[in-house]
Order: C-alpha cells, then sequence, then structure tokens
C-alpha cells in the first residue's frame, strides 16, 4: 500500500496542480483499524468528511476519508500510530477558519477534529502562563480569564483555536504591541509522525538549551506534528485603554503616519488601516457616516497617564501627514462605538457584493515600504475591475485584501488570482513575505520557491527526516510535500 | 577517512566523557586543500589554535587543527565545502566568550574565526532594522548607531559578536523588556553544512511562509549551519532613562517585588538581583558602602512622565516586600554610579577569592519558583562550603552564580559540578530550563535527557537531516553528536 500512496503523490507532485483530486488508495485497512479502536469517535458520513475538508477559499474542497473526534492526546497518539502504520495521511482540525486550504485531504486519509479538547488546563496567575488543550478557541480562554486581569493578545479575527492559531502562526491586530503567536508560546506537546508524545519548551521565560522546536512547529501547519497542549503567555488587562480613529486624504498619508508612530517606538496597542472602499462598505453596511478617506483605527493600553500621553503624541504625528478628525475615549462603550466599522470590515465588504465571495489573502513588507506596497495593491486591483477593500495591521507591516470574487466564474477567480501573484511578489520583492500570518497551505504554495530560495531544500530535509512516511498533512506548504 | 571519523566519534559517544580527547583521524588532505585555497588565511600554529579552543570553564582545551580567518561569506562557504568533503568538523569562532565549551574542538577540525567579517551592512532607520556581518560586536554596533536614536537591546554583559550570541541564544539584561536573540533577529543568512549558502526570514516584522528556519538555526550552536550575516530588529533610545536601586531583607523578598513588578505588567527595562554577598564583594572592589542585603538594579526607559510613573509605582510595589533605600535618577553620570556595583559584579566576584576563577553557570525557571529556586540554591551553595555569589535578571526568572573554583583542584570542581547540576535539576522540576543564556556546549550536555526526554529525538533527526555527515560544531548539545 505505502508503494502506491507514493506513486499516487509522485503524479500529484508533477501535475503542479493542487486542486488536482487523483484517485487515492484504499485505506480500508487503516480505516478499519481505526474503527476497531474509536468504535464510537469515528465519521466516515460524506457531509461530516467535506465539512472537515473545507476551505475559505476557491479550492475545491477535499474531503479526508474519515473524521476523527479526539478526546485527549493518547486518542491522537494512537490516531498518529494506526496513519503511520499504514501510511495514511492525517489532518488535525480546529475549528476551520485557516484561509489557504490548510485543511483539505488531497491525498485523503484522516481528519482528527480537535473541537472537543477544549479544556483550559492550567492557569499561572503569578506568571502570567495558561496551559490549554489545542481545542480551546481564543474567545473561549480570553473568557475563562475575565476575573484574572489577564488577557490573551492574539486576534486574528476569527474565533480560532488555539491549535490552529499554532500551526499557522497567527497574529492580527494586537500583534504590533504583543507579537505573535511564535513570541506568545512558551511550550507545546506534541504527536511526532511515529505517534510519540514530546514536549518542547518549559514554563522558563527563556532557554538556550538545545534547538528551538517550539518555534520550529509553530507555522509548520501541521505538516511536523499535532500540537496536543499549548502553554502560552498571558498578559495583564492594561488599567486604561484608549480607542480612536482618524482620517486621511491617502492612504500613503496614513501609511507613513504609522511609520512615525512606530519609529517614535510609541507602544502603541493596535493601529489598523481602512482604506476608502472599506470606509464605504462600513458605513453603508451600518448606517454609520465616517468620512470616506482611508481610516486609522488605532489602541493604547497603559495607565491612564500614559494613554493620554500615547494620544496626544500620535495627534501630533498624524498632524504632520494631514490626519484629521482624530476622536478617541477611554469610556467602554464609546471605544465599541468607535471600533464598530473595523470590527464589521468582513461583512461589509461582503454586502459590497452579495454575490461574491470575500476572499482574504495577506502580505508583509518593512514598515517603510507599506505606503508603496499598498498604493500599488490597490492600483492593481482597480486596473483589474476588480473589488478589493484593504484593511491592514499596519504598524506591523502587514495588510489584507478582501478580494470580492465570483467562485464560480473561472475567468474571476484567474483574475483574482493574478492579482495575489502580483502582490506576493510585489511583497517579497520590496524584502518581504508572500504571506504574514495566513500561512501557505495549498494557496500561496508557488510563491515559497520565490521567496526562500534554496531554503526551502532544508524545510523539506526536515521534513522528511521527522515525518519520513510524509503521513502528516501531505501536500501543504509545498506540492507533493517532501517525502517524494 | 569518513569511516574512522564515525569510529572515534563513536567510541567518544559512548564513553560518555566529553572531556576526553581521544586520537583524531588524519585531517591532512582537508587541511592541505584548505591550505591551497587560502594561503595567508590559514593558520596551523599551536597558540593560535589554543586561543580558539579556549573556554571559560574548567574544561580542558581542545584546539582545532587549523584556524581560518574568513574574509567573507564566500571563505566560509568554500571552507565548509572543503570540510564537507573530508568529512573534516568545523567550528565558528566569534570573540570567544561562550561560557559552556562551545567553541572547544573535541574531535579536532577547522576553527573558522569571524572577527574580520566585522562589516555593518545596512541600517534601515525608517524600519528599525539593521543587517551585520557576524563578526560584529555589540558594542561596535551600538557604537555605530549612536547618532541615529536607535539601539541594539540585547546585553548579554561581554562584548559578544552578534553572530555568537544568535548561535546561543543570548540575552541578558534587557530581556525582560526587549526580549532576547529569539526575539530579536528578522532574519539570517547561513551557509549551510553542504557550502551552500541560503537566507531564512524576510526584513519584514512577521511572516507565516514556511518553517521558522530563523529560530532554529538562533541557539544551534553551530550545529546546524554557519551564520554569515543577521538582519536585526532595532529600538528607538528612550527620551528619557532612570536607574536605581533598592535594599531587601531578604533573597525571597527581592524576588517577590520582582514578581509582582512582572505581574503588573510595569514595562521595566532591567531589573536584576544581586545577593548580599555579591553586594558586598561589590562594596569591597570599589570602596562602595552599600547595605549589605539582597538588591535590586532597575532601569525605566520612557517619556519623562512614563518614567516617573514608572519608578514610582516600582516604590509602591517595594515597600509591600520590606523593600528600602530606594534610589532613582535619570541624570547620566547619577545612573551610570547607582548601577556601578551591577557592572562590576563579575570582577568583584572574583576579587572574593583571587587564587580562583569566577565561573558562571545559569538557570532560568518560572518567576514564580524563582524565590524558592534562589534561596535553596544559595543554601547549596553554603552547605556545600564554595563560594557563589548569586547575580540575575530576576524579571526572566533568570540567574547566574558566580561559582569561585580553583580550577587546578579536582575536588573542586567536583564540588562545584554537583551544585552546578542540583541546580539544574531543580530548575527543571520547578518547570523551568537548566539553562536561561549560557547554552549546552559541552558543559551542559548531561542535563539535555532530563529537560527534553524523548524530544531530544528530534532535534538529533533534525541535525542528520541537516549535516549528515556531522561536520558542524560536533560534540555540542550531545556529547557523540547526532551522526552517529
Amino acid at each position: 500500500m505505502s508503494e502506491s500512496i507514493q506513486d499516487t503523490r509522485s503524479t500529484q507532485a508533477l501535475s503542479g496542480d493542487i486542486s488536482t483530486y487523483l484517485a487515492k488508495p484504499n485505506y480500508a485497512e487503516a480505516i478499519a483499524a481505526l474503527k476497531a479502536k474509536f468504535p464510537n469517535q469515528l465519521s466516515v458520513n460524506l457531509t461530516v468528511r467535506e465539512q472537515h475538508g473545507h476551505t475559505m477559499t476557491w479550492l475545491t474542497n477535499q474531503p479526508p476519508d474519515a473524521v476523527l473526534t479526539a478526546r485527549d492526546k493518547q486518542d491522537v497518539a494512537a490516531a498518529v500510530a494506526i496513519c503511520n502504520q499504514f501510511s495514511m495521511p492525517v489532518i488535525a482540525f480546529g475549528i476551520g477558519s485557516s484561509l489557504e486550504g490548510q485543511l483539505n485531504a488531497p491525498f485523503g486519509g484522516l481528519c482528527i477534529d480537535m473541537h472537543a479538547m477544549d479544556t483550559i488546563l492550567e492557569v499561572h496567575r503569578e506568571d502570567l502562563t495558561v496551559t490549554v488543550e489545542p481545542g480551546v478557541t481564543r474567545e473561549q480562554l480570553n473568557h475563562y480569564l475575565r476575573d484574572t486581569g489577564l488577557f490573551f493578545p492574539i486576534d486574528p479575527g476569527a474565533n480560532a483555536s488555539i491549535g490552529g492559531m499554532v500551526a499557522t502562526r497567527a497574529s492580527g491586530t494586537n500583534a504590533v504591541r504583543y507579537g505573535t503567536m511564535k513570541d506568545v508560546v512558551l511550550a507545546l506537546e506534541v504527536v511526532t509522525a511515529s505517534g510519540e508524545i514530546i514536549r518542547t519548551g518549559t514554563r522558563a521565560k527563556k532557554s538556550s538549551a538545545g534547538y528551538d522546536l517550539t518555534r520550529l512547529m509553530i507555522g509548520s501547519e501541521g505538516t511536523l506534528g499535532i500540537v496536543t497542549e499549548i502553554t502560552l503567555k498571558l498578559f495583564g488587562i492594561s488599567e486604561c485603554i484608549g480607542s480612536g480613529l482618524c482620517h486621511f486624504p491617502t492612504v500613503e498619508a496614513a501609511c507613513e503616519a504609522t511609520m512615525l508612530t512606530i519609529q517614535m517606538c510609541l507602544p502603541i496597542a493596535r493601529i489598523e488601516l481602512l482604506d476608502a472602499l472599506q470606509v464605504k462598505a462600513c458605513n453603508q453596511y451600518a448606517n454609520l457616516t465616517l468620512k470616506e478617506t482611508p481610516t486609522l483605527f488605532v489602541e493604547f493600553h497603559g495607565s491612564e497617564a500614559s494613554v493620554h500621553e500615547q494620544a496626544h503624541t500620535f495627534a501630533d504625528i498624524i498632524a504632520e501627514f494631514g490626519g484629521s478628525d482624530f476622536v478617541w475615549d477611554t469610556d467602554v462603550a464609546e471605544r465599541k462605538r468607535l471600533w464598530q466599522a473595523r470590527h464589521n470590515a468582513y461583512h461589509a465588504s461582503a454586502a459590497l457584493r452579495p454575490t461574491a465571495k470575500p476572499l482574504s489573502t495577506d502580505a508583509c513588507v518593512p514598515i517603510s515600504r507599506l505606503a508603496e506596497c499598498v498604493s500599488e495593491t490597490a492600483k492593481d486591483i482597480e486596473d483589474s475591475g476588480m473589488i478589493g477593500p484593504i484593511v491592514g495591521h499596519v504598524g506591523d507591516g502587514n495588510f489584507h485584501v478582501l478580494l470580492l470574487v465570483d467562485t464560480t466564474d473561472a475567468q474571476e477567480i484567474e483574475a483574482a488570482e493574478a492579482i495575489i501573484g502580483r502582490l506576493a511578489q510585489r511583497a517579497i520583492d520590496m524584502g518581504g513575505t508572500c504571506t504574514g500570518e495566513h500561512g501557505i497551505g495549498q494557496g500561496k504554495q508557488k510563491y515559497m520557491p520565490y521567496e526562500h530560495g534554496n531554503a526551502i531544500g532544508l524545510m523539506q530535509a526536515i521534513k522528511t527526516a521527522l515525518d519520513p512516511n510524509n503521513i502528516l498533512n501531505p501536500g501543504k506548504i509545498w506540492p507533493g510535500s517532501a517525502a517524494l
């Protein structure tokens, strides 16, 4: 059986077409073994399988052959060991909010659904750490922490599972101040390709003891191991939070104000750009009356004095770039009202063209190139005749385009892919990356060689070393994966 | 030749004694090839070789067979390719300030001295990034940046090379606020074991594109590649800096005050503990009159208002734990005077027993266990009849013991090793690590299995995948290294 899988993979890899769903080997034996081990946790129902292969893009749904609901790490370890024995692919599933086809099963196999592993295992308030199972979502975690004065800052928008956020190296609006998943994960428990359970890292804030397996697993999209426990850093909720917004004559002006804010080391907690089209969409969607120009939404965390000082410094900065109408407030209700447009951005965009799907892509550049990258991208979208508002975590040089695509129209998909391809190349040419926070999955594989060159050889050597049978989420990050 | 190396290594590994310097294979051919390629850059002089095999501990000096002064990345790539061809070990050398025998050559081979690769290649002020060659030292870099308003915060004490700091995942006094090398390196250029030059990462602040090779290389102690270029994050020098010190009745009280400071998310830039013995040593060394009790040295960075606010909050915190005599100042000269004792700590310790060598070891624990870990360690040192002042980057739960050891006395070395062993176990048992910032090298290999368990298998699989001939700094991190 092992040979025929290799054959399938080779054909797949050579075809170079990741959406081709070739005849899979028969995993009947593996599934029978799983069924025997997990009589009440395994489903082969097509609807269930399709739900677990779903993607948020135009990529074809590629369902796994079976879905296992894992209850604990022993379940995961046992299931992976069986998959390894039969060389059957295995893909971990959090809540399904990944954006680049990370959960598709191009070679079939087993999907391990982690949603039931949602226990918050240990909070160490005195150390500002928490240990959770991977199915815990970020909102669940923050709800749980609500009386501790602590919070988990990483906010990728969706109510993602922590395990999924580890897998894609997620970040989001707070990253400019609190970092990304690579910065807030202290330790992991991981099931390896052979079904062994290992631990990476400790609860100490730092270590120089051996290779940083924690950071290697983060962002590896389930191709090197399946995470079964995560220890995270927490942060104190600031005594005072101030939120506000201001308008700019151009995207360049907004980006330049952002650049100076970062260069001045103002400890801003959030600084989000909405372009004029996105603001217009938000106005239409929620009957707002915001000025339809590029707008920055900001948030300041600190003591009351510090928040006031930050806001005043920020006001001085934006004045240099024609920023206007800066309003901000520390009152919770008022803060919420001010940021309403930002929170609605995705749905407001979707409403610009209700027959289309808003497809989110992202890129990240050194902040000095941000204005240029955003402007050129906006022009490219306009020239292509597409609708694509831009929203950015601009303090990190990271922004998203929400392309409104009729996914039943092959020509539109082609045009959208071309825009994404040019954006990836533009970002890489400017010293940046084809994705700041969404990952590679299936959707961005073609940009990997351009971004990483011969470093891909090292990545693939690591993949082969840790997963010699190529069972862990094969066909992600690179087409045929490393074990070919 | 390859076989005989393997044999030597096997014997070495089985012996488990890393200081045994067994008969090496004859690397004459490799060295002849290197001499032909680098006629004016290669030395086989014994004094030069011994200088490059030196260690800061009681570990035996194990010189390499030859020392190459590299001028550029092409030199490094060509030299590594020759070493790989002849399966000869190759060890990169920065300035020689590593503390765990990282630079020793237990299997001989080539040392590549990087000191001449000391060019600061590109400063991007607007992005707060700089790209340097590995031989640039941290003081050289900060001197170069002096007119930019920016600085590079990582301060491990020694004027280490940036390349060496990458290799050991260095940190130091500023890490509590600015992070460690893992946090401030954006991208690397690395020569792989085959002599290929790869790039990891970009100048973008974040990325989700593939495996985090940057973080994998950081802390790998030259066993996975040799770094030839480093892109670092820089930070703005604060408008205002306040420094101060205060005294505590006990080490526990000082640690508890530190814990609360961190828990309250005070953005303190430095918080350093000196135990009573260390303060006494500093008084004697520099004719100071500090109260000889556990003392915290602190530094606040920010706007003037923010620094004052931080200092006042800190004053309130320490009052809860019996902290007293808190003095602080923002004047440069006064700041320097206040911190003088901290800066002298190493030499002051040495002077406590001029016939001995101060050997620095470190450990790191979750901050809630810091007081306990420091107290138990101090008691252990006392019970052992040794002298060992304690200095700590306590905001990170990281501290050092400066054991004053007569390195000609085998019994003393044994006693010191026993203390270090118990400290490592204590730290790991408390959920921490056997080294927060010094690395494993040769000195701490025995604690790796206790800390990492079966995760070592993954580390070794990665080592074998990336360095199949086991030429990159063999005998470090684990005894026989992974390629056996």
